[in-house]
Formats: C-alpha cells, structure tokens, sequence
C-alpha cells in the first residue's frame, strides 16, 4: 500500500481524498459518462473501478431499496481472490470467509445399501495454481466490501436504490450522450431521464438493458431440481466443514458448501427423487430437510436453524453477444451499450462460478471504459469486452453443462473405475473452477504468443501468475502479482539480470527514447508510470544489488516533491523453491519482459530488444499524447 | 473469526450485537467499575478488552479534545503484533504499516573521512522468533483500530474527550466503590463527580493518577538531545527505505525509521554537535536538517516535506510499584488503582519499546480486571499486575539505559572488532526488541518449570510461541497462537496423539471428573469453554483421524442450538519444517499439556496425567462456581 507521496495525510489511508468537483449527489444528474443499472457482483465490481477515477461521472441505479443483506452467492474463486488483491480487500475476504482446502466424495457403502461412506478426500486447489484461496463468503459482504471501496474513492460514489429502468434508447447519431435512460424512481414517484456516453446493464438473467438492446438468453433448463439452505445443524457426519460430494445409493445427492464463521452450512440437495413436484415451487422447508436426511444417512441431520432456502432449475442459457453492436456494424461503430453477468449468461451453482464469471465480466469492462474516457485509448478498444467475455462464457457453460450432469448422475454411474468419476472430474476441472482456464485470444489488446518459449510459466492471455520475489529497497518479500492494482495501468515486468547490459539498455530505452511507449502514451504532467509502469525483477541475490545503481525507469520520481517510488525494482527470492525463474520457466540467459494488462492478463512476452514489437503493440492499444516526461 | 453461532445475522461480524442493558451513555455516570484515564496505547488496549464485557461499565477519559491524528511512537514489537492478533487486527496493521526486514549499519568511512559507507546488514527479526512481522505505524493508527473495536463492541464504548481529572480519592472502607474521581468537564464547563470501583492511570508521564496514589518516577535525564523528524525527502542515500543506523565521525549519529506507505521517513539526529543549545527547547527544524545532512554526507539529504518533528532529551525513569497498595499492606487490601504505560516508565525512543511496553502493561492488566469483576478471580489477583510489570519495566530501563549509550557513542568505539559494537549489541538484543524476552516469575498464575523437558520451547512464563498446525475439520493450516483472543480465557493445550490411552483419559477426566478445572470454574449455563478452553494437537497425520473419534471436549457443543464448535482439534502440520512437536522440541512420547493464560503466557507445562497439579494450579485462580456442565 502506497500513500503520503504528496505529504503525510492523518487517517486511514484507504480512504482517499474527496475529489472536490466530481462527488456523488443526491439529485440524479442529467448527464452521465457511465450508467451502471444493478448493484449485484458485477455492477459493483465495474462501479468500484469507475469511482476511482473524479473525470468519470458514474452512477449505479438498483431497483431494491438497500444493500443486499443476504445474498445467494458465495464462492469465490482463486481467480476472483487475486482480483480481490487489485481492489486492496482479498486479505480481509479471506480472513472472514471459509477457506476451501480439501474436497470429500461419498458414495454408496458396498456394504450398507442404504448407508454412503467416504471415498476419497483430494485438495481443492491443486498446488502451486494461485498463491489466493478458495473462499466461500456470503455474497452480501463481498458488495459490502465494494461498497466501502466506493465510498472511500475520490467520487464517494453511492448507490441509487429504489430506481427501476423503464427503457434505453440509443441514438447513434448523438457522439457525446448516445444513450437515453428513463428511470423510475420508486421512493419519489417520479420518471428520471438521464443521458450516458455509457450503459451497462448488470442487471440479472430478466435483464431490462439486454432487452432494450435486441439481445436474448438462448439455452436450456433441465428441469432439474435442486434444493439449497443456509442452516445450522446437528450432524455426526464427519466431513460437515469439508466441501463435499455425498451421493446415496437411492435417494439422491448433496453437495456440502461449508460456510464463515464456523458453524452455517450451505447444502445443495437433488430433490428429483421427490418427483415432478420436486422441480415446482411448491416444494417445501420440511421436504428438502427430509430429502437431506435421506442422504445423509446413516448419519443424523437435525436442522437447528434455517438462515435461508430456497429451490431452483438448473439452467444454462447464453447471449450471443455482450454490447449493442450488431455483428455487421462491427467496423462502422463502437458499444454504447454493454451487458454483464447474469444477464448475459446463466447456469447451476454448483461449479461455483456465477458470482465470478459475472464480476471477471466487469473487471474486464472497467478498464477499458476507463482508458477511453480518460482519452488513453480509442473506443474501438471497446469491442474487445464481448469478444472476450462472450467466449469465458461459452466455456463455462460448456463446463457446467457436463458438471451438473455429473453432479447429478446416479452413484452408480461414478463406479466405473476405482476413483469415482464425479472426483476424477472434479480434479481435471482444478483449473477452470479456480478460474484460471481462462485465456484470451490474439486481439489488439492481446499478443500472439510467438516468444511464450522466454517464460512458458506466464501464458500469453492468461493471467500473470504471481510469484513471490524481494523489494530491493526494503527488503520485504512480496508477490509480483499484487502489483497490479485495479487502476487501469499497464505493466511491464522486467526478468533480467543487472550484469545483461541488454536490460540496462531496455530501460534506457523506455526512460529516455522518443518512441518509447512510456513517453509516447503518458500525458503531460503525469507520473511517468502513469499510464504504463515498469517494474524490474533481477536474478542477482538481493545484497549484490546497490540501489542507486539500478537503472533510473526502476526507481522513478513521482508526486508534487519528486519523490523517489522505491517498489518497482524486486530481485529473485532464493530460498525455498521461490525463485521466479525457475517458477515460470524464464531463460535465464535472456531474460523477457511480461506486458500485463490493467486487469492482470499476460498481454505479450517479448525478448528485451524488442523494442519495435512492444512499439507497435502499445501503438495498437493506446493513444500518442504529447509527453513532458524527460526524453533526454 | 468465528460467528453465527446462534444464528445468521447480515452485515460485518466485527460489529457485534448491541448489549441493550449497557451502553456507552453522552451523560457521564455516577458510578462506574472501570474508570481509565488516559486513551493512549494503554488507555485503549485496556478499554478495547473491557469494553467486550456488558457486565462492565467502563469509561475512558481523556483531556485532548479529540482522537490523536499524528502520533509520536510508531514502533511495533512482534510481540505486540500477537497482541494485535488477539484483538483481530494485527493482519490490517501489517497490510498498512512499514514491515522492518533488514537493518542497515553505516560507519565513518576509513578511505574518505568525512564520509559514512555501510559496514553491515542483518535481518531485523531472527529467523523463527515470531510468526508476526515488526512493523513500524503512526501511532494515531493504532489507536483508530482499537476505537474501533470499541465501538464494535457489545457495549459501543467511546472515549470521552475534553475531560481532565482534577482528584482522586481512595476509601478503602467503601468496599464496593472506593475510588471517587473528581473530573473537570473542559467542553461544558463543569465538575463531574464519580465513583468507581478501579481506576487506571494512563494519564503519561505526568500522570496525576500516579501523583494521587503518591507513587513517583525516578531517575535520570542524560540531557543528551536527539531531534526527531518524519519527512518526505529526495536522497541518494542508497538504505534509505531499510532501518539503518549511521556513525559518522565526527558528525554525530543518525537513526533511520522507514514509514508506512512507500515514502515516508523517520530520522533520529544526536544533536550533541550543536553542543549546549542542543539540548534546549530553541533547536530549530533548519538546525535538525543540517545536523542530519552534514552525519549523511557523502550522500545527499534534501527534505521536501515535513510532516511532523521534534527535539527530546533522553531519559530513564521508573515507578517502583504499579498500584496504590503500599508493600506493607499487601496483605491487608487488594488495589484500586493503577498505573501504566507512561505514567510508571520513561526511556528513550530509539529502541521502539514505548508504545509496546504500555500496551503490554494493560493487555496484562485488563484480562484481570475482567476476572475479578466478572467474579471468575478472587481480586487479589490484581496483586500480580505490578509484581508482573514493574520488573518487564526495570528491564526495559536497563536495555535501553545500554542501547542508548552504545547508540549515542561515538563511532570510534564500534571499531574495536570487525563488526560495529552497535551492531553486535542490536543481533544481541533481537528477542528483547521484539518483546518476547519477558518472562514472568513463578507465581499464582505462572507455575513452576518443574515440568519443562517436556516443551523446551514453550517456556514456562513466556509467551506461547505460536506454531502451524492442520484445523482436523476444515484441513485449514492456522497458527495455533492466534487461537487466544483478548477475551479473558484461558487455554489449555494437549499435545499428543490418538494412540496414547492418556490424552483420551485426560480429555475425560476434563469433560466430566467433578474436580475439573471446567466443571469447577466455569459457570452455570455457560458454555464449557467460557472460562477455560481445551484444544488438541495430535501428531497423527491429518487423515488418519476421524473427526467423530476424538473425544468430546475437542468437539463440545455450544450456543442456542447446541451446535459443535469444530476449531478445537488440530495435528501438526508435516510439511516444511512445521511439525510443532519438533519446533518445540515436545516429547512425542509422553506428550504434554502447555496451560495459556488470556494474555498469550504459558502458565505451566504438566503430563497429561497431572490432574492434581492442574487442579490446584487453578484452584489457585480461579474461583469454585456452580456448573451445570454434565459431569456425568
């Protein structure tokens, strides 16, 4: 946590100076950069970026009255944890959820035909995949805990409750304010009209923006039903605080969602067996407890307390495309209107995933409405946002189908071999349920993978891996990977050694030549890691290093005083199997650069002389701005 | 963090359900159990535990208008970051604050005498000492999360600002509220009058709370002046972000504290060289610079900001008794009032035991005012206090008293061996500094070492070191310390395993003989881990055991429901070097049971067949209550 670079400031330091011309207020303006219509995960993960930034005037309406005080959701991903990171709140997340570490099967007892006995117990996250937990936390402190990042931003952004979408018309002829929201407010009684550069619906599977915008969810419900309850229980069952697998004999399958705290239970049980009635909403407390217990046995389940049920259908549906743009205007105009989460895709539970596909969707889009309003980037960078969400999206659909027909599946149909197949599954699936399957293709923004052979441990289009390493000027032992915080900025990590003058010249290069991408893309005025920062990572031990002797782009000046930042320049950690070398598989004879972007993903791996390429892609992504920072 | 026991409640579990019957009150009461004086480190760390108890109604007073925003002390022993953990913020502290990795030592240098080049580097914190980091943070921090555990606490407690204590009177004849505090509101122009049942001074240096019970500081003032300076400033001093301490030779010295948030520093300057107007109120802030520019030469030192700074004259002082009870009546009365922190002991800055200190002093004291008010202890409990603290603060003294001479003493000095004499002594000093070289005597709450083969590295009168362990329920690797919290309890650790026949009885005879220190002092219709909690730790591997199997007391029942607390059974983690058998050295055969106060000290170490001994060691405690807890 960086902070006092312009003088010491008493308080908490999270809580960021009020920006005294961009403030939230309480009347609705007439005019919008971005309006944001719901205030679930994926709303607030894009109002939590925009309200870092006073130029961007962002407003979040959400039909219901209040904060959500009991959300359905609680799985959070590795993946969503690491972006936890870049907001500043993964510890607190972690240090207050349930921690996934072991996942337990049950299967039928060969020897007791209505009894179930455990099968296997393997680790949920496979070693060395993220350096974040697994974590299950109630959906309603995860907005919490956006909440408090907007109200501690510049813009002090809140949200409108109480305000219902009536309908969106988009007027492409208008360049400046596209977008016409007509909005009612409940508590008042009165239709609100606002104008938007930008909408972006967030705003659930019955979503109002995707419909003003000719879109549908196309897909299917199985008309398989589920029960779910938060409870605390009474059991003998030994795994109770263990994600788990039970599938009985006869009488169904459960799935066990531990909860925080210690004590609540989330349960997931099949209710096919109560028959057609099973899949209406006519189905009872009393009859997913009985179901429970059904396949519980031959352990007890008492139910002491019920902090919520409810039933559902499986389903799985999917929109073609995420913004307003029809395929064949693709090349004449850029979004105006985008949708998010939900409301672009649907699917089961039980993989886990929802809440953070939906706020991966968002964390996606936010950087890059804020690249182009703040004028870094071209809207054509738009695009990008449904050309890669729409693909993470098919991907989870994919995965969730065959999950939940695993899920679902008769025991008897795991017994194939000697692992059951629902657990063999569950351990090749390790990767796409902590999130880190995801891959972007070749785009601008993405490039192609034609060095990957300098550092194949960071994948060009997945996420940068991080990996732990030393700050040269104090000595503390850091992941990379934190970083990158959720400010729009793009990274370049320098793998190299101090005594390769190749590095030495690559920084020089970026400080001082006038096609550096740092002087090229980073406006006036600006810290010169405004836009894009460089962080150097040496393979020296940490005392070989001097740091005044360190190239002058990895200990820049910064703020009204120029003062130095002395957190871009790290070196290996050479204890323990940490070195990030070997970690990633870095030739340590070339050494490489890892251009990632604002949202954390590998965007290019490049030999450090390769200047013409890392020109060229920058060139492609963001704007030429007149620079003043030095070029000599 | 455990919640929800009796049921799901929305919102932050940090913010506790209001306590109807006692809350925090604008209208200053006439009678009160605790009156604290002073909302300091101590003054908080006391009222931040107190305020956890609806049974006691606690006021704090403070003559400043309103919280601290800069604070002086920002030094933050590992010790005392256990503490935090007790409290549940020590992981916020360390995510905010400046983590002390390395010191840097710099000496005269021998090839250009009016230089300083750096002779030494050494990890600040030896390998293995702490779990916790040390950690430099305003004080002003420090004291926001303790207000906000306050108010988040079941009574909403505030600290009263604006109220200056004008007497204090002690009738020991009142034996329900002896101590009536004459207190002159500053904000509404008038006396208040109350009555208490303790008092505690935390009231600084010129504690009138101390001069109330006739109690003086003595010792020496060394009239040697140092100038201190939190700054924001452009160096090519290369240490400038490690703690680092600099001799030059003929300058003067220099000490270097890095701050919080990436920019900040703190410089300590011997002003000797001013001479005679060194020690004085008159040194200007140009003089601290210029003294800290001519020891920094041949490096650059230009100061942009200044946030805050100061010229103080070192001097040591001591109280000789901690409370109001003169020795010759020990036996006649128990205390009503004491003091700390500040107000029983004064040093110097530059070992950063101020602030720890005084919050040790209280974290001492309040688990026992909890005891005795709560009725759990007999109130000559209280007795231990200053018999405990005054020799921590004897000790404190004496290391300084040498730390400052070797700190302050001329370069030349240091060179009487290969390594700096300031740098051996502080390699030397490493457990001191980090707090942990306390150990309390041999006294009602601290048993004798008779038993110490059996944990060599639990100390018999230390703090608990902390070690890894696997949570058998959930697979989660926690640290088995941070399972004590500042809520008065204690613990009582078994280590073994589930082979021995032992453990088992042990766990029995806990759970149910009528002589059980649980059954004996836990009170009716309490949980039976109200007073005293039991945890196990057993060698076996994690999935060789069976949840369901372990005995009773490592999985009781609790709350509204009768739910089971699942984090109370634990097995050493076999990775890594982190068996906690073999990093304290614990007798796998025989095994053993590490009694815990509230306050992290390890109490005793038995066999886990010394009933007697377990018995009459808290039958020397604790009180004999009616319980209802089944013996049967």
């Amino acid at each position: 946590m960086q902070f006092h670079l312009n003088g010491f400031h008493a308080g908490d330091p999270a809580i960021k100076n009020a920006d005294p011309d961009h403030q939230w207020r309480a009347e609705f303006p007439s005019k919008v950069d971005v309006l944001i219509v719901g205030s679930g995960p994926a709303g607030l993960t894009l109002a939590a970026q925009l309200a870092q930034f006073p130029s961007i005037a962002t407003r979040v309406i959400e039909r219901r009255g209040g904060p959500l005080e009991l959300g359905q959701a609680d799985g959070i991903s590795c993946r969503t944890m690491e972006m936890f990171n870049a907001f500043g709140f993964g510890d607190r997340v972690a240090a207050e959820g349930y921690q996934v570490n072991e996942v337990s099967f049950w299967m039928p007892d060969p020897d007791n035909a209505d009894g179930i006995r455990r099968v296997g117990r393997v680790p949920d996250v496979p070693e060395g995949l993220s350096e974040m937990p697994h974590i299950i936390l109630n959906q309603a402190r995860v907005h919490d805990f956006y909440l408090e990042q907007m109200r501690y931003s510049p813009t002090r952004l809140e949200v409108d409750y109480g305000l219902q979408l009536q309908s969106l018309d988009v007027n492409t002829d208008d360049v400046d304010y596209p977008v016409t929201a007509t909005i009612d407010d409940t508590n008042a009684g009165k239709i609100i009209v606002t104008r938007a550069r930008y909408v972006v619906g967030c705003d659930g599977a019955r979503s109002q923006v995707r419909t003003a915008i000719g879109r549908e969810l196309k897909g299917d419900y199985q008309y398989q039903a589920w029960g779910v309850m938060d409870v605390l229980a009474k059991t003998d069952f030994p795994d109770i605080r263990l994600k788990s697998i039970v599938k009985s004999a006869n009488e169904g399958n459960i799935l066990i969602i531990p909860r925080e705290g210690g004590y609540l239970v989330r349960i997931y049980v099949e209710l096919d067996s109560l028959g057609e009635r099973g899949g209406s909403r006519e189905t009872t407390l009393e009859e997913v407890v009985a179901a429970t217990q059904r396949i519980f046995k031959p352990f007890s389940f008492d139910v002491q307390d019920v902090a919520w049920w409810s039933v559902y259908e499986v389903g799985h549906s999917l929109t073609d495309k995420f913004d307003d743009v029809p395929d064949e205007q693709v090349g004449n105009r850029t979004p105006r209107v985008f949708i998010a989460g939900d409301a672009c895709h649907t699917h089961s539970a039980k993989a886990g995933q929802g809440m953070n596909v939906s706020m991966g969707d968002t964390f996606n889009l936010g950087w890059k409405l804020v690249s182009v309003l703040e004028g870094r980037c071209g809207s054509e960078l738009l695009h990008t946002y449904s050309a890669e969400r729409q693909t993470v999206a098919q991907a989870l659909i994919d995965f969730d189908h065959e999950w939940s027909r695993i899920m679902s599946a008769p025991a008897e149909q795991d017994a194939v071999t000697d692992i059951p197949r629902v657990q063999k599954h569950f351990v090749e699936g390790g990767e796409f349920t902590a999130g880190l399957s995801v891959r972007y293709d070749e785009s601008s923004i993405t490039a192609s993978a034609r060095w990957q052979k300098l550092a194949p441990g960071f994948q060009v289009g997945t996420r940068f891996h991080s990996v732990p390493a030393v700050r040269i000027s104090d000595a503390k032992i850091v992941h990379l990977g934190h970083v990158v915080r959720a400010d729009a900025r793009w990274h370049i990590f320098i793998f190299s050694d101090l005594s390769r003058n190749r590095a030495r010249l690559f920084c020089d290069y970026l400080a001082h030549d006038a096609n550096s991408p740092i002087l090229k893309h980073t406006p006036a005025g600006a810290d010169n890691d405004a836009v894009i920062s460089t962080c150097g990572v040496l393979q020296d031990p940490h005392h070989a290093i001097e740091f005044m002797s360190l190239p002058a782009i990895l200990r820049p000046s910064k703020g009204k005083f120029q003062i130095v930042d002395f957190e871009k320049a790290y070196c290996v950690n050479h204890g323990l199997n940490n070195d990030a070398f070997d970690l990633r598989g870095i030739d340590r004879n070339q050494g490489c650069m890892v251009v990632v972007r604002p949202d954390q993903y590998v965007a290019a791996i490049l030999p450090l002389d390769a200047y013409e390429e890392l020109q060229q892609f920058f060139a492609g992504v963001l704007r030429t701005v007149a620079s003043t920072y030095p070029a000599s």
